[in-house]
This record gives C-alpha cells, sequence and structure tokens, in this order.
C-alpha cells in the first residue's frame, strides 16, 4: 500500500500511468478479503485494478514444488501476462529491506557464493523493487505519517517453513543483537551488486556467443569462475559449485565435460561451452 | 582436545615438534580444572605444556573493551610471546566450522562488506587453522571414534551476548532449516577467501608505499574501494563504508579529505595517502 501511494503521489511529476495487478493465491482466509480491500483502495485514487488467482497447491504438487514457488511462479506469470496485456513498461513490488534480509539468510543458510548473496535486485529488465533499500522501520512510519490503510498480514503467505523460521525466529535474534541489521544487510548487499555488475562486465569481455556455442577466454582470475557459472544460470540450470566449476576451469587442454544442457570443450586458454539442444 | 590428539598422531610423518600453551581466563569456575584437564593430557602424551593466566575483566574495565574482546587480547598476547620464548614457528588454534559460521553472521549482523564476511581465516602469517574446513559434527565423530578426552563447556566462554544469542538461539534454528548449513557456509566463505587474494594481489599491483606514502593508482573498478579500505585497515583504523569509500575515490583532481591517521589527495588517477604520524 505504501507502493502504491508513493507511485501515485509522484505519477504526475514523473509522468508515469499506473496499474494495479493484484493476485489472489487463495491461499489463506483473508485473500478473497484482501483483494476486496485493494480493489477499494483503487477506485478511491482512480487507479485501474486488475486481478487473477491460481490454483497454487494444485500447481505445487503437480509441479513437485514448494508452495512459495508455485505461488511465485504463478503471481509473476500474471505479473507479466497483465503488462503484455495493457501494454505497460514496467512492473513495481513493494519488497523492502526487511525481504532483503530474509532473503540474504535464507540463501546463506542454504548454500549461496557471493553472487547468490545479492538476492532479490533493485532492477532486472522490465521488474524494478523501487522500495529495496527501504528499511521495514520506514514503512510503517510512511503509512503512519500518511495514513495510508493497509491490510496487517501477520502470517506473511506463511506457507513456506524455512522462510518463516527466518522471519520470526531469526531476524528478531538478529535484531536483539544490532538494530541496524536490515541496514547493514542493505550495505553489504549493495557491495554484492556491484562485485555482480562487474561479473556482468568481465562476461562481455570474456564470452563471445556464436552458433550455439559461448566462446569463453579465460584469464586465470576469480571471475573465470564466476564467468562460467553465469552461463549456466543463462541456460537455466543451477550452475556446479566452486569447487566442481574450478575443476572444469583447469581442465587440461581438449579435456572435455557434459553437465546438461552444456557440452564443454578447452583449448588452450579457451573454453567451448555448446548448448546441447534437447531432444524433444 | 582433537586438534592436540590430531597433532600429535602426524608430529613424526610431518616431522613437527608440538608444545601447548594454555591461557586460562579464569573467568568460569571451571577454569582451574580446565586447565588441570589439559595439562595432564599433555603429561600423558609427552608433550611440553605453557600455562598463563591474566586478569581478562581488569584488562576489559581499564581499556573499556568487552570482555569477550580483552580475552581475545590477552590469549593471543599469551601465545605469540610463548612462540617468541621457545622459539616456534607457528601457532595452530582449533577453531572450526562451527566457529566460522557463527562469526559469518556475527559480521553480516554487525555491519561487512565482502571482504569481512571471509572472517577467521585459515593461514595468517603465524597463526594457522587447520580445523577451520572441519565442521562440529566431524568434531565429535572424531572425538567419539578416537575415544579423546574433552572437557565440555556448554557456556564456551559465555560472556558475550551477542555471540551468544547467536550461537545458541540462531544457529540452531539456521539448522533446522538446512542441517548442511556449516558447509554451505563454509562454501562461500571460500569463496570470499579467494576473493580477499584477488584483493591483495591487487593491492600490490596498484599500491607503492615510499616516504610514509601509499601511491595508489585507480583503475575504476570494484577493487578500488577495496584497496582503499585495506591501506584504513594495514593502518589500524576501521575503514569509512563503501559510500564514504566511494566519495573518496571520486574526489575532483587536487581534492583533499583527512581522515586520521590518514590524509588522501587525488591527483589525476592517482590518490596519494600519507600517513600522519601521531604526535606523542
Amino acid at each position: 500500500m505504501m507502493l502504491l501511494h508513493l507511485l501515485n503521489k509522484i505519477a504526475p511529476l514523473m509522468e508515469l500511468t499506473l496499474s494495479v495487478a493484484h493476485f489472489n493465491h487463495k491461499i489463506r482466509r483473508e485473500s478473497d478479503y484482501e483483494e476486496e480491500f485493494v480493489k477499494k483502495e483503487c477506485e478511491i485514487l482512480g487507479i485501474k485494478f486488475y486481478s487473477n488467482s491460481g490454483d497454487v497447491i494444485g500447481y505445487s504438487n503437480k509441479n513437485k514444488i514448494g508452495i512459495e514457488e508455485a505461488a511465485r511462479k504463478l503471481r509473476y506469470d500474471f505479473l507479466f501476462n497483465t503488462l503484455n496485456d495493457i501494454s505497460y513498461n514496467k512492473i513495481a513490488t513493494a519488497h523492502q529491506g526487511g525481504d532483503l534480509l530474509e532473503t540474504v539468510i535464507y540463501r546463506i543458510t542454504r548454500g549461496s557464493g557471493i553472487y547468490g548473496i545479492g538476492g532479490l535486485t533493485p532492477v532486472n529488465e522490465k521488474l524494478t523493487r523501487p522500495m529495496l533499500i527501504v528499511t521495514l522501520k520506514d514503512v510503517l512510519k510512511y503509512v503512519t505519517i500518511n495514513n495510508v490503510k493497509y491490510v496487517n498480514d501477520p502470517s506473511n503467505l506463511s506457507v513456506e517453513y524455512a522462510r518463516n523460521r527466518i522471519r520470526h525466529n531469526v531476524i528478531s535474534e538478529l535484531y536483539k543483537i544490532n538494530s541496524n541489521v536490515e541496514e547493514n544487510v542493505l550495505r553489504l548487499v549493495e557491495t554484492v551488486w556491484e562485485y555482480r555488475n562487474t561479473v556482468d562486465i568481465e562476461f562481455k569481455k570474456r564470452v563471445k556467443f556464436k552458433e550455439n556455442t559461448y566462446i569463453f577466454k579465460l584469464y586465470e582470475d576469480i571471475f573465470d569462475a564466476e564467468v562460467l557459472r553465469k552461463i549456466f544460470l543463462i541456460n537455466g540450470t543451477y550452475p556446479p559449485n566452486m569447487e566442481e566449476t574450478k575443476k572444469i576451469l583447469r581442465m587440461k587442454s581438449s579435456g572435455e565435460r557434459f553437465i546438461t544442457p552444456l557440452k564443454i570443450v578447452k583449448k588452450k586458454d579457451e573454453l567451448f561451452v555448446r548448448v546441447e539442444k534437447k531432444e524433444e
């Protein structure tokens, strides 16, 4: 609601046209009431309102993925479809510093390299998260001072075990240790974003793509591994861990590795990473 | 005790001569008993035993530092003094994966950049931590299988509020989310160690030291900031945060900044960082 009110305020100044897209996960009792609440608020503000819902639990069972992952997939599919349908340019989500902190702890716990800690990014192609550097404390201040109506969802999509443990048990403890933990993590993540930028720059410098093959010149520094991992990510595959990545980089000349869907061949100081087509 | 038994086993193979140095913090009731315990174990193994104790709480009050920090200072002073006295080459400490995890969470919470997450390092000049990549689970396995006697210290120097919160409340939660959290964080930290190595290499490439002045050639990449921060660290000063660091890097040519004890002058694409002598 803060994001909505904020964007609505600055829309005339920045010549933005706003619409709201609301995905109703239908997981909690309050879901329908919340949709109604947002819809009414949009009516008051004179903003177009689009909504949809989906069978999150069914989708989760069918695709053997967690409920939160299923919810995310259906939600973002809906957001991007709506963006297309109404020919808008950008999706803005309301993720804030608390979400970022949660994601950092989550990723560290589940296993991540430096690149992965970056978690949520402020801008990602058509997606923008203008509130990512705003702390939860400041969100609460803003809605109070500006008298913004909102719905408090104490469960906050409380369907995923891990995320909830972090949100309720871990982060509260970290706050007791340092009440600026959100700002501190934000500052860390900002340096990681910069690190990611550097990886992207090095990627462009080192990698050419021709005829389904990445031709990747090795520099024998820390970014070789990051660039190789990025090739995996681009091709929708979870990259091998650092140890494995290094083994690939250190193959002998004319060495070969095959990690679906990538065939990797080394020639002198270059890797040739070929994307094998799926057999349909 | 695992470290002692392990090193004692491999000492003949690696032609090591071992001694034990034990610092008695005298903070807990069990402190004297523990010193006695280690001393006896050394007698059984035929290893020389050195010990000392210090007034940790007095030192903490006098220097206005936390008790854990005071304990660490006195302990390491004793270890390095003993190293000198007996003319040995290395100090090995028994920090393991659990300590590393704790340090990572602690640093993230208190505020740290990528460099700082590295926390404990496996080798640092005369200090070596051979067990840093061993998980706490494996330590417990080792002492059980090899029948190594040990003293269980449930409080584990339980004098510091923050560390204890992390140890007892946070890490136990993270384990419930992912039982491999220690290994996962270790893998993250390994990439950070590599990042640190890269910073050190870039430091040597970019920085010359002459007549109390670091002459620092700027490359306008992510490592400029890391190298500048390292100059602060070398001079025993906590470096400015990333935002401040960037402001310094982006000064106009002939711009000046003074952050005790460093005077920083920019000339074209170079920073001149002069260490001002303290007035005694």
